[in-house]
C-alpha cells in the first residue's frame, strides 16, 4: 500500500502531539524501531525497548509525552499521549485511503434473489450469491464471492471479506468483520450412535455474532443443534478457530488462532483462550479467565483463573511441575543411590 | 427457523407415543429441560437429567416409555420408545420444512461442461463450476460457488454446501454430505529432498468417499500420491480435520474437529478419534479403538485400544501417571527428607 | 486418472535404465511393492523394504542400479540411478497428459477490472475475481473461482486452485502453487485493550510468497501489521496450516499440517516443523532446526537444534524423561518403601 505524508500531515490526522527536530525525508513506510529506514515512521509501543529509540534511522518516531531524550538530526520526534493509539489511528487512515473495495450497490454478476432486503448503501460484490428473506444493513460490505443464506441478517457497517459463507437463519450485528473462508453455520457435530452406526441429530438453530466481533481467516462456526450458537459483543476470533454447536462466548474474548471449543460449552466475559487450546463440552469458563496455548480444559474453570496443561490446571503448578518433570533423570539416580545406602546399612 | 406444531401435530410426525397433560401452547422452539420455556419441546435424553423433568417450563416433553412422574399444568408429557430418535425425527422434519436450496436443474448462472452428465433430478446452484466428464446422480444438490473437477463422480442424495471443492477424478458414494469449505483432492504433502531442495512428487491418485460420510466445514482431505485415499462408509468427520494422502479409514469412524491423520496411515471401522489429534504416517489403528482429544499417536495401536498422551499410551495408565506428576513436589521433599535422615545414621 | 503405457514407452519417458525380463501387460497403475497387481509399475525407493521385490505382483518394477536379484515370469526389472526421481518423472507425466485446468486466455464468466495486466499466455478459469492494478505473469493459471485483491502481483507459471483467496497488495513469485481454500493477505490478530475493549490496530502490510513455494489447502497467511509477511524460496507448507502477521521462513523449510506460527516469529532456512506444532510471536527457530510434531515452542531455538514436547526442549532428553515419567508409579513405591525401611531402623 503505497502513501506518503509530510510530518505536518501526521499532526494533522492526530490532531495532537508535540514535535522536535525537523527532516525533509517524507513518510513513506512503517517499521519497528530496529528495522526502520529513513522514509519510515515508527514507534515506541512498548518501554522495555526506550534504548532502541536513540538508534533508530526513522525519520519521525512517536513516542509517549514524558519520553528523555533527543532526536538525530534529520529526524523528528512527535511526543504524544499513546503513541501504540496514535499508530492505529495513522493505520486506519492509511487503510481508509488505499481501500478498494466494491462499489456501493449489487455487482451485475451477483446473484440475488428478489425478496432480498439490501440497504441502499450496502455494497454487494461481483460473484456474490444472496438467498431469499435476507436483509442486509447500511454500509455492510460484500467483496466477491460471499454467500449469504436464506433468511439470515446482516446489521450496519460489516465487512466480509472473499470466499465468506453464512448458511441460513443466522443473525450478525453491526460492524462484524468476517474474514475470507469464514463459515457461520455449518452443522454441529451431532450423532446418536444405534447399533454401531451414526444417525444424524438434525441442527435447527442458528449462528447469532453479537455487535464489534471479528472473526479470522478459515474459522468454522457451527449451528446450535436447536436455539443458538452465540458469539459475545466485542470478541475477537483469531484464523482455523473451532466453535461447536451451543458454545456461547461472553463479551471481548480473545481467542487465538487452531484453538477449539466444543459443543455446548461457554465462556465468560474478557476469556483469552492461547491458540490450539481444546476444549470438551459442556463446561463453563470463568469470566477473566485465561489458558495458555496448547492446553486442554477438561472441566469448570473459576473465573479469573489462569490454568494450562492437558488436562488443563494451575499455570504456576503446572511450570513448576514442569521444572521438576526435567530433573527426573537426577531424581531416579538419587532414590537408586538412597536404596543402595539404605541396603548397605 | 420458525414453526409452530400443536401436540397432535407432533404425535403425527412421530406416528407413536402416549401423551398425558395438555396444553394451551403451540410448539414455537426446542430447548433442554433446564432452559425451556412456555412454548419450547424438550426431552429427555440421558437419565442423568430425569430429576430436571419436574422442573422444566417445557409445554411438551418427551420421555421414554416407562418414566414415572406427572406433567404439570398446562404441559404435556409424550412417553415415546426413544426420546433421542424422536426429537431427530422432529427435527429432520422442521429442517425439511424449512429447506431453501436450490431448484431443480441447473441454475443459468453455474458454469457447466457440456460432456457432465447430470440427473434432472439433480441441483447445480448459482455460480457453480462443473468440468468435463463428470457425473452428478439423482438428488444430488450442489448449493451455490461448488467446484466439481475434471472426470469426478458423485452419486445420488449427496448434499454440497457453498464453497465446496472437489477436484477432478474423485469418487462420492451416495448421501454424502461435504459442509461449506471442504476441500477434497487436494496434492498430498511429498516431497524428495535433494541437495536441501524439496522436489514435489506428482500426487496423481484420487480420493473415494464412501456412502454415508458426512465431512464438517474447511476440511483438507488429499488424493493419494498413487492409487487412493477412502473414507468409509457412514464415516463422519467434524470440521478442519486433516487426511492425508492414502489415508483409509474404516466404517463409522468418528473423527472430531481439527485431528490430523498423517499420510498411508489406516483405520479400522469404528475407530474413535478424538478432537485435536495427531497421527503419524503409516500406522495401523485397530477397529473399536479410541485416541483422546490431543493425543499424538506415533505407533500401531490395537483393536479395542483406548490411548490418549503425547506419545499415545493406555489412557488408564496415562490417567494414573497424571495423578503422580501433579504429586511430584510432594516426592521431590520426601525423597530430599529420606536423604537427610539417611545421611544422619 | 486413466493411462496405459507399454514398458518401452516408460524407458522413454525416462530417457535412461537397464532392462531385464519381459512382460505382456500394459502399466495401467502405480503401486507400491506389497500392493501391486499385474498391470501395476512399482519401485523401490527405501532400501528396508527390498525384501518385498521378490514377492510383488507388479509388471514392471524400478530398481536402483545396484538391485541384485531377477524378475519373475511376466515382469520386467527396470534398474535406474534413482528409482523415486524416476517415478516422480513418471507421475509428472501423467499429469502432464491428464491435465484438464482452464484454457488459456480469460473465461467469459470471470470478473476481471480493464486495469488488470495479464499476460497472453495466462488461463483465468471461470467465475474468478480479479481487481484493478493487479498483474498475473505468462503462464500462470487460475483454476474457478479464485480471487485476486487490488494491486497484487502473481510471477509466472503459477497454479492456483479453486477458491483460493489472495488479497490485496501482496507479491507471489514464480511456481507458486496454492491450493484451494488458501487466504493470503488475511489481517493479522493484533489489538490493543483499553478498558476491556480490543481496539483493532489496523493491518496495512502484505504478504510476500518467494519463487517455488507450495501451499496446502485452507492454510491461512496474515499480511504484516506494516512492512511483511514472507515465506522463503521453496518452501513447502502442508494443510491448515496458520502463518501469523509479521512471520518470515527462510528458504526450503518443511511445515507440516495444522502448525501454527505466531505473529513477527521467524524461522531460518531448511527448518522442519511438525503437524499441529505451535510457536509463540516474537522468536527465533535456528537454520536447519527440527521440531516434532505437537510441540510448543516458547523461546529462540538455536540452529541444528531437534527439540520436542510442551514447552519445546531437546527431543533427545524429552524421549528419556518420557520412559521415566511412565515408570513414576514404581518410583512412588520404591520411595514408600525406603521410608518404612529407614522408619524401621
Amino acid at each position: 500500500m503505497q502513501f506518503a505524508f509530510t510530518p505536518e500531515e501526521i499532526l494533522e490526522i492526530l490532531g495532537e502531539g508535540q514535535t522536535e527536530g525537523n527532516t525533509e525525508e517524507k513518510v513513506v513506510g512503517i517499521a519497528s524501531l530496529d528495522e526502520a529506514l529513513p522514509g519510515d515512521l515508527s514507534f515506541l509501543g512498548n518501554r522495555k525497548y526506550r534504548k532502541e529509540v536513540s538508534l533508530t534511522k526513522a525519520s519521525v518516531v512517536l513516542l509517549p509525552d514524558d519520553f528523555v531524550g533527543s532526536p538525530r538530526e534529520n529526524q523528528i520526534f512527535l511526543r504524544i499521549s499513546s503513541p501504540s493509539h496514535a499508530l492505529a489511528r495513522i493505520c486506519e487512515y492509511i487503510e481508509e485511503k488505499t481501500w478498494h473495495g466494491p462499489a456501493v450497490g449489487i455487482h451485475d454478476s451477483a446473484v440475488v434473489d428478489p425478496s432480498a432486503t439490501i440497504d441502499p448503501s450496502a455494497s454487494i460484490g461481483p460473484l456474490c450469491v444472496v438467498e431469499a428473506d435476507t436483509n442486509i444493513g447500511p454500509g455492510t460490505v460484500l467483496e466477491a464471492q460471499v454467500f449469504i443464506g436464506h433468511a439470515t441478517q446482516l446489521g450496519r457497517d460489516c465487512w466480509l471479506k472473499p470466499h465468506v459463507t453464512v448458511a441460513s437463519h443466522c443473525l450478525i450485528g453491526d460492524r462484524v468483520r468476517l474474514h475470507s473462508g469464514v463459515v457461520v453455520g455449518s452443522d454441529g457435530f451431532g450423532y446418536s450412535t444405534i447399533e454401531g452406526k451414526h444417525l444424524k441429530e438434525p441442527q435447527i438453530g442458528r449462528v447469532v455474532i453479537e455487535n464489534d466481533v471479528e472473526i479470522g481467516a478459515n474459522c468454522c462456526l457451527d449451528r446450535a443443534r436447536f436455539s443458538e450458537t452465540r458469539i459475545g459483543e466485542g470478541t475477537k476470533i483469531d484464523n482455523l478457530v473451532q466453535i461447536g454447536h451451543n458454545v456461547v462466548t461472553g463479551r471481548h474474548c480473545l481467542i487465538v488462532s487452531q484453538a477449539g471449543i466444543s459443543g455446548s460449552t461457554t465462556l465468560g466475559d474478557h476469556v483469552i483462550v492461547g491458540g490450539q487450546v481444546g476444549m470438551v463440552g459442556h463446561i463453563k469458563i470463568g469470566s477473566g479467565s485465561r489458558i495458555g496455548a496448547q492446553a486442554g480444559v477438561n472441566c469448570d474453570i473459576e473465573p479469573g483463573s489462569y490454568v494450562t496443561d492437558t488436562p488443563a490446571y494451575s499455570y504456576i503448578q503446572a511450570r513448576k511441575i514442569e521444572v521438576l518433570k526435567r530433573r527426573l533423570p537426577d531424581l531416579f539416580k538419587r532414590v537408586a543411590n538412597l536404596e543402595e545406602l539404605v541396603d548397605a546399612q
